[in-house]
C-alpha cells in the first residue's frame, strides 16, 4: 500500500456541481486506495457539508482537497494526465479504455511520473479548452445508447482500473478458515462407502448401469469441491439415513 | 447487443432501503447494457418516483422491474446467483473477484444459463441465509481500510465487468476522422526539410553533434505521432519561422 499512497494517480474534478457528487467521488475513491483529490472551481464553494455526508467519512480519511483555479493551474505539476470523456470530440488526441488505461497507468507510476485524471463537470462533461491540456482521453466503453455516467461512477471505474493493476487477490478463492479443501482420498472413501451402502439398500436396479449411475454421482460429488468437513458431514448423512431406514424396516416389522 | 438483450445476468436489489440507490443502481445497469432488475422487498415500497429520478431516464428505458418477496422467489428461475458480499462470511462458497466472474458469466451466458447478481441493503450488505442461496461470492478488490461500497457503486462495477467481457473497442485508439495518421514518407520529408532550413540557419553549432541533436529531434517527433495534417501544418510553421526571421534580417540591415 505504501508506493500506492506515494505516489498515484490525482483525481481532478473540474467545476463539479454537486457537492453530494464531490462526496461519492471520494468514497469511491478511498474504496480504490486513492487519496489525492483536487478541486477546480466547485460551483457551490468549498468546504461542504454535503459533500462529508455523502463520502459517507472518506473526506475525513483522506488529506484535504486542494483548491484550484483553473485546469491549467491543477494540473501543473503532473507529467501525465488523461481527461475523462463519454463523447468524442474530434481531437487527435490518443484514446484509452479503463483497461488500456490501467496498464498505462501503472507503467508510468513505475517510471516515476505523476499522473493525474480530469473529471468535467456534471451536465457538460470536460470542455475542449480542458481536453487539450491532456496527453490522453480515458474512455470507458458503455452502452452507446446510454453512455452519460454519474461523475462520482466514472472517478469509481478509474479507481476500481488503478487498483486492479496493482490488486494479487487471487480471481478465484476459498474463505478456507473453517475446514481444508478434501484430499482425493478422503474423497475416494466416501464414494466406496456410499457406492457400497447404495448396493445394500438395492439402489442400483440393473447391475448393467451401476458403474454408469457410480460415474454421474461421482461427478456429482466432485463438482461440489467438498472440503473435509462436508465429507464428514455427509459420513454423517449415510449413517442417519441407514438407522432411518433401519428404524423403518425395523418399524415394518414391529 | 441482441444477445447480451436476451441473455444477460439480472441484477437483484435485495431489501434496498434507499430509492435513489435504487434509481442509480439502473442507471449504471443501462449504462453497462443491463436491463433486468429485480427488486426483494424494497423498504420504501415500488414504484418510486425519487427512484426514476435518480436513473437519469434509465428506469423508463428499462422493462419495469420486477418485484419479489422474498430472495428465494427474486433467483427461482435462474441457473447460477454470485452473491456479491463486502466481508467474507466464513461460508465455503467459491469467492470470485470482478474480474473471474466477469469471465465466469461470460462463459455460464454462453452455455445458455441465466445468470443472476445479488446486492444487499445498505446498511447491512446480504445475510447470511441469502448468501446461502448463491452459488459463488462476487467480492470486488477495494481498499480494505474502505471498503464498503455504495450500492448503485457496486451494481456498475457488477456491470462493467460485465460489459468489458464483451467489449471489442481497441484498448488504445485514435479518433482520426479529421485526418489519417503520417506515413514514413510524409515524416522523413519533413525532418529532412527541418534537418537542411536548421543547417542553413546555423542551429548546429557543432558539426560533430549534429547526428546526435538530429536523432533527438527525430525521437520527439516521432512520439508526437503526428497526423498528415500535423505535418502540413508544421511545415507552415518551418516556413513562417523563416519567414519571420527574413524579414528580421530584412529590418537589420534596413
Amino acid at each position: 500500500m505504501n508506493d500506492i499512497l506515494t505516489n498515484q494517480p490525482v483525481i481532478i474534478l473540474v467545476t463539479p456541481q454537486l457537492h453530494e457528487n464531490i462526496g461519492m467521488s471520494a468514497r469511491a475513491m478511498l474504496n480504490c486506495g486513492l487519496i489525492h483529490l483536487r478541486l477546480v472551481a466547485p460551483r457551490d464553494g468549498w468546504p461542504s457539508e454535503r459533500a462529508g455526508a455523502a463520502s459517507s467519512g472518506a473526506l475525513d480519511l483522506m488529506p484535504e482537497p486542494q483548491l484550484f483555479a483553473t485546469t491549467a493551474d491543477a494540473i501543473a505539476d503532473l507529467n501525465f494526465v488523461y481527461a475523462t470523456s463519454g463523447r468524442l470530440r474530434h481531437m487527435v488526441k490518443p484514446i484509452y479504455t479503463g483497461i488500456a488505461a490501467r496498464d498505462d497507468m501503472k507503467a508510468r507510476v513505475a517510471n516515476g511520473e505523476r499522473v493525474g485524471i480530469l473529471f468535467g463537470a456534471e451536465r457538460t462533461g470536460l470542455l475542449n479548452d480542458d481536453l487539450m491540456l491532456a496527453n490522453a482521453i480515458l474512455n470507458f466503453p458503455t452502452n452507446p445508447d446510454f453512455s452519460s455516467l454519474n461523475l462520482s461512477q466514472a472517478v469509481l471505474l478509474a479507481g476500481y482500473e488503478w487498483l486492479s493493476a496493482s490488486d494479487t487477490t487471487p480471481p478465484r478463492r476459498y474463505d478456507t478458515i473453517q475446514s481444508p479443501p478434501a484430499n482425493m482420498e478422503e474423497m475416494n472413501f466416501l464414494m466406496t462407502r456410499l457406492e457400497s451402502e447404495l448396493e445394500q439398500h438395492g439402489f442400483f436396479t440393473s447391475p448393467n448401469l451401476q458403474p454408469t449411475v457410480m460415474r454421474n454421482i461421482q461427478n456429482m460429488f466432485r463438482r461440489a469441491e467438498m472440503t473435509s468437513q462436508d465429507v464428514q458431514t455427509f459420513q454423517g448423512i449415510i449413517s442417519a439415513l441407514q438407522g432411518a431406514k433401519m428404524k423403518k424396516v425395523q418399524g415394518n416389522q414391529g
